[in-house]
């Protein structure tokens, strides 16, 4: 096991009507800079349950609208600026993984001299930011209780991630309901990319984290039982509250200490949300089984055999390397038993882009669980296409 | 599940060398108050090492040692009264939990103007603390990350269990490396220890708490793992490190949230230990396999089958109550197999005290998991005799 550093600073209220903690947010100042997408958060009663607490609360709140999913850095760029003329001492982020992203760089470009875009590119030069509050509405990216987010600038084709440690929320609120109205493909989706951010951290070559796998196995386990309910029924309370808990602790650090690594399929999808604007977890989807065939070798059977029996319930029975394909086999039929697209041409990307993704990303995966050269990279893309 | 406010500001300096981080703590003051046990800490390197950190962070420390295991409030008294005499900053634990927990109430008991013992009878008179930090050098029961804290009255055969939001750790650090001295039997009593808290928090009548039950199971695989690797070869860093660090996890309160509901094993134990100040860890092993007979019935089978399966590895093919039983004698054979001892009478409890002990804890387990009787606890501890 690798040492590490603990720090997880973010509070969640997690529960029905946690909306009302929202009060909370007095505390970190009186201007709110609320940010949001589309409409859901107004279908899904978010944005008026929000509104309400904050004026109780005697906050005045401004609101910047339309943040994309893939949020673009252009919509930083506007919202660091709010920050500034109205001199905002707080930034709320209610929406997904996308609205939070976006709203965390706001809050780190407004206390930033030069442009927002060098916070992409380098984490460290963040160096202090407005508080971040979220309220969550899509159980996805676990972006409510750590200090990363991705942002594309669409026009040069880039979708990148940052990380820092001031831009971990203060607080976040966890309120299943909201997931309620999510359509199945987008609860779909967010499990998915839960599910990649485990397997992320739980394909390692860093020996001894014999807790970290365990805990990542309980996540794993939690969407395989709640995504398809979920799906089934959409306001199933516990289905929803174990997939909106597995979304946070997939990604808050925890399950990552002491064995992590650096990643491989989300770079790898980056690249398609960049130049397709497709929806990150499904392009995690797709590539997730194509990376997995790729990277099963002699040497890593066993992590496989060990993923297919501790997850997926595997006989003890067959040998490691039957188990080993048994359970790739199984991860792509769970995708697919959820609706999700099993191929890159039915997510619309063509094959022409395929090796301007691969080289872009021929330095990336030089010390990742498996290494990957860019050939290894467009072998993956065209399998999947 | 139900809602739950997730908090554990707590940061953790997990690995070899990590004392070196203790330096943070001229970040909290100048002045602090060094408690610790007998001298074990001298043997296992940590007092050294913290003494060179502490010098050269220009911190200046007094020191308090002789905390007892099933710390007193007397020393908790002398504590306080040094706090305010030398004027301290931050009160520095280095040990176990013993050490931890007199600590965490010096540092409460310091900003209090009453006695001490009014905040273990109620911590939520606890309105402030110094600063605490500490170094771990056993692993067992958690306290470096949490908020509570046990104290003794042998005067009075009292020993209470105290919680405030105000005794959470500003920081830890945990080098498993100081455990590889530590006696077998008091390993094994940790890792009791630990499995207990882990037990107190999966077996809940409260629904949907799937990935809490899941978490709960990768930190009892953990035990189950490392336990005897680390009697076995007290050296094995990886065994030292998953078993710490499942200590902190197994009761910083995130394998409770949305699921836990009050205890019961421990409370007994409280007992045992408050009479006959018997190691805490031994009691809850002798304790745990005949509570475990006691409350398996019909309604709990399905619970205790789920431990045996997915804890224990056990068949599916054998029905519910066969399943069940054999998780149990799994644990009684699992605790004896680590050398702790499996009756009272062998950890020189009398039969005569018992039922004072059972009076004492009459309403005491009214909603736990099956809630008991006087009665019932005598049973219990008779059959444990």
């Amino acid at each position: 096991m690798n040492n590490f550093n603990y720090s997880i600073p973010t509070e969640v209220y997690f529960g029905k009507g946690q909306i009302k903690n929202l009060a909370e947010i007095a505390n970190l100042g009186t201007k709110v800079l609320m940010v949001y997408g589309g409409g859901s958060i107004k279908r899904n009663g978010a944005y008026d349950e929000a509104c309400a607490v904050l004026h109780e609360a005697g906050t005045k709140y401004y609101e910047l609208s339309g943040v994309d999913p893939n949020p673009r850095i252009d919509t930083v760029r506007m919202g660091a600026e709010l920050c500034r003329s109205k001199d905002i001492d707080v930034v709320l982020a209610i929406g997904g993984g996308s609205t939070i992203d976006c709203s965390k760089v706001i809050a780190a470009a407004a206390c930033y001299d030069g442009d927002p875009w060098d916070l992409v590119l380098d984490g460290s030069k963040i160096k202090a930011a407005l508080p971040v509050v979220t309220v969550l509405t899509m159980a996805a990216t676990g972006s409510e209780m750590n200090g990363n987010a991705v942002i594309s600038d669409m026009g040069a084709n880039e979708k990148l991630g940052t990380y820092s440690h001031w831009l971990k929320p203060v607080f976040s609120i966890e309120d299943p309901k909201y997931t309620y109205s999510l359509p199945a493909g987008q609860t779909a989706a967010g499990v998915a990319d839960i599910m990649s951010h485990v397997f992320e951290q739980y394909f390692t070559t860093v020996s001894g984290g014999f807790i970290q796998a365990r805990l990542c196995e309980a996540i794993l386990k939690t969407c395989i039982q709640y995504g398809p309910v979920a799906i089934k029924t959409p306001k199933n309370y516990d289905a929803r509250a174990n997939i909106m808990w597995a979304s946070s602790l997939a990604l808050n650090e925890l399950i990552g200490y002491g064995s992590g690594m650096p990643w491989t399929v989300h770079g790898m999808e980056h690249e398609l949300s960049a130049f397709y604007d497709i929806t990150h977890g499904v392009g995690l989807a797709i590539l997730t089984p194509f990376w997995m065939d790729k990277v099963l070798s002699d040497e890593t059977t066993p992590k496989f055999a060990e993923y297919g029996r501790n997850v997926w319930g595997l006989s003890d029975a067959d040998d490691d390397m039957t188990t080993a394909k048994k359970s790739i086999e199984c991860t792509r039929e769970f995708f697919k038993s959820m609706g999700l697209p099993e191929t890159l041409t039915e997510a619309g990307v063509e094959e022409k882009s395929l090796p301007v993704m691969a080289a872009k990303l021929k330095n990336t995966f030089k010390k990742t669980y498996v290494p990957l050269s860019e050939a290894d990279v467009l072998e993956i893309y065209q399998a999947a296409l």
